[in-house]
């Protein structure tokens, strides 16, 4: 392993930032948080002082976050056909998702297969609207009402849905948004109302935060999946089980970071900009995925013809870089990228990923020079 | 609060040990253990190395060791009808249960309510075995096998229940056997085969590790459920999401720890035994919930008459110990005692537990005497 190594995959897990970590570790040691006593009400504390800052970096009521172990958790809660509103059950007969959707949504959840409908995404992957449009108007609502997924940006191409416009065409069709906003935090805004999700979900660890911990960000406090897990009464009812007190506590801190990072956001586009430049220079064939749509300020992801990203990820990672081919969520299996496909790619390629975050700077934008010349001088000798 | 407080609620969360605490914060900064570049690589191997941990612990294999996020998700995910059993679908159509499990059992996970059995405790608090051998017995196969899950101990009285015994019940109908081990880890041998057990549950933050991870443990890798949390392909596909890499970390130390812990327990036995006599000594009119059946070395659970368990809580508090009032899963809500209705007692008043562990010493038992002493003043006074 090389003695400095330049971290380029903060898509897969961000470095958890100071804030963070000083939050985890000092809430390490805390008690349960339903425990009555002492020790119990200071870790209810941290809890509820995370449910604030997490709410904050929504512009939502602390009340209408719901902690969970994270995004996939949340997935798996809220793509549920099986919902409660007020009183009442409310049920959603189909689910409707982009098709360039995270694994986690892309599962379904606890739909069945027959009852999820994937709608196209462009060659810049944006989701087709009149799709979607068409889709919703052709919504059976005698059985129960639409249920909409789409991600705010792509984990893979970092491409940005627009979120308002496909929440307009939810609302007028009477069906309910999910917005998996894992990758938003910290690089976009996530104010809830101006985006107009019903339901965000967020990811800790994918804003500098700790793994672990995830939340379910409501709109408003009416309209309640069933419980994924049950049992303990804890986050009212929503989600049992012992909350995870030290990466609540580190994913508050890291949501406080988050909104402050926002500022950031045109210096490290500026930088990722300059590692496009410097690959257009080494590797003029490149094909940057999503190159015309907007994009996350921090993530650039390519294919090189008839190179596998696998084959790239390996020698960047020989030469002390990481990136990845794809997503990270396959337990170091690479299978073929449903993203680059659903853009008209060659799928089985993969992508190569390189994402950055506040912490990159020059050395990192120097090794991945040297990496890439590196592969470039093998490409031309073989 | 007082300067010098006696925590004795280890059964609602055990203080983070030092072992597990170390684990812990090292991997706090570790990256995707998906990932396949070094810093990946170096999360997958924390990961692997705490399976191995928690394998130890139940002398299980380490490959039939799943992550969750804790216990109530582990039995969310294994209280399901629909499994795989090897490629084919397996089903089982009704789910049998002690009538004093933990309510993350007592849910009865993705069972519909009119397909759990409740079988009764006896006034100890044991499973009435004939019950269960009836139940069986008269289960219906056609529509599949029956599922049990009964607890090794209960959080609430400390009671063990027969495992050995009740398995080979279970295996007589062609049933499967869920235990809930999750307060057996450091008090009880958690031997699988010795059990008998076709699958354990397991929770970090009961054996002095971090919150936030928990384990299934099972005997073979031909029976799995369905997955609760779809999306990557994580933990074999068993379970989605980013895993909670520190808290899995500290979770293998504490396991570790908690295999020499076995080796206390009497010495912690003893100790508790001088906990009940000054209760004895102070209030003889205390009814130990339990009293005359086999009982976790830790635990001393107590009512007294005409009093509620919350009241006494209250009061303990306020002289710097605390215990709880029964279980701690329902956001500072106290229900009535589920645990104390099925073994006769009266559930209203509710039942104060008294749960220690390794780090319990004179200086707790003193501040318990204390606590005891004022409130039996109180009673004489009222």
């Amino acid at each position: 392993m090389h003695a400095t190594r330049a971290y380029l995959d903060w898509n897969a897990s961000a470095p958890l930032n100071e804030a963070a970590r000083s939050a985890f570790v000092g809430a390490a040691g805390l008690a349960n948080p339903s425990s009555v006593h002492a020790e119990g009400r200071a870790a209810r504390a941290a809890v509820e002082r995370a449910r604030g800052e997490v709410a904050a970096l929504c512009a939502a009521v602390p009340a209408n976050v719901t902690f969970v172990s994270g995004a996939s958790e949340a997935a798996a809660t809220l793509l549920s056909p099986e919902w409660r509103f007020a009183r009442s059950r409310l049920r959603f007969s189909r689910l409707y998702m982009s098709a360039t959707e995270h694994p986690a949504v892309l599962s379904g959840g606890r739909f069945a297969p027959d009852t999820v409908t994937r709608i196209g995404v462009d060659g810049d992957g944006l989701l087709v609207l009149p799709a979607l449009e068409a889709a919703l108007a052709a919504h059976d609502r005698d059985d129960g009402l639409p249920l909409v997924a789409v991600h705010l940006a792509n984990n893979e191409t970092g491409v940005i849905q627009p979120i308002a416009a496909i929440a307009a065409i939810v609302q007028g069709a009477g069906g309910r948004l999910i917005v998996d906003a894992a990758q938003g935090g910290g690089r976009l805004s996530l104010d809830i109302s101006t985006l107009g999700a019903d339901f965000l979900i967020l990811s800790s660890h994918k804003i500098g935060g700790p793994k672990g911990a995830g939340a379910i960000v409501a709109a408003s406090d009416l309209l309640v999946p069933v419980a994924l897990i049950g049992g303990g009464g804890q986050e009212k009812g929503r989600r049992a089980g012992t909350e995870n007190v030290p990466a609540i506590a580190g994913f508050g801190a890291a949501a406080g970071v988050a909104a402050g990072d926002l500022a950031e956001a045109t210096r490290i586009s500026a930088l990722r900009d300059r590692f496009a430049g410097t690959l257009r220079d080494r590797l003029p064939d490149a094909l940057i995925l999503g190159h015309s749509a907007p994009r996350l300020c921090n993530t650039l992801a390519f294919q090189l013809p008839g190179v596998k990203a696998e084959t790239v990820q390996i020698a960047f990672d020989l030469a002390g870089v990481s990136v990845s081919a794809g997503a990270a969520c396959s337990s170091g299996k690479t299978a073929r990228s449903h993203v680059a496909d659903a853009m008209g790619f060659d799928g089985e390629l993969g992508a190569v990923r390189v994402s950055i975050g506040p912490a990159t700077g020059e050395a990192e934008l120097k090794a991945f020079d040297r990496a890439l010349a590196g592969l470039a001088a093998r490409r031309r000798a073989a």
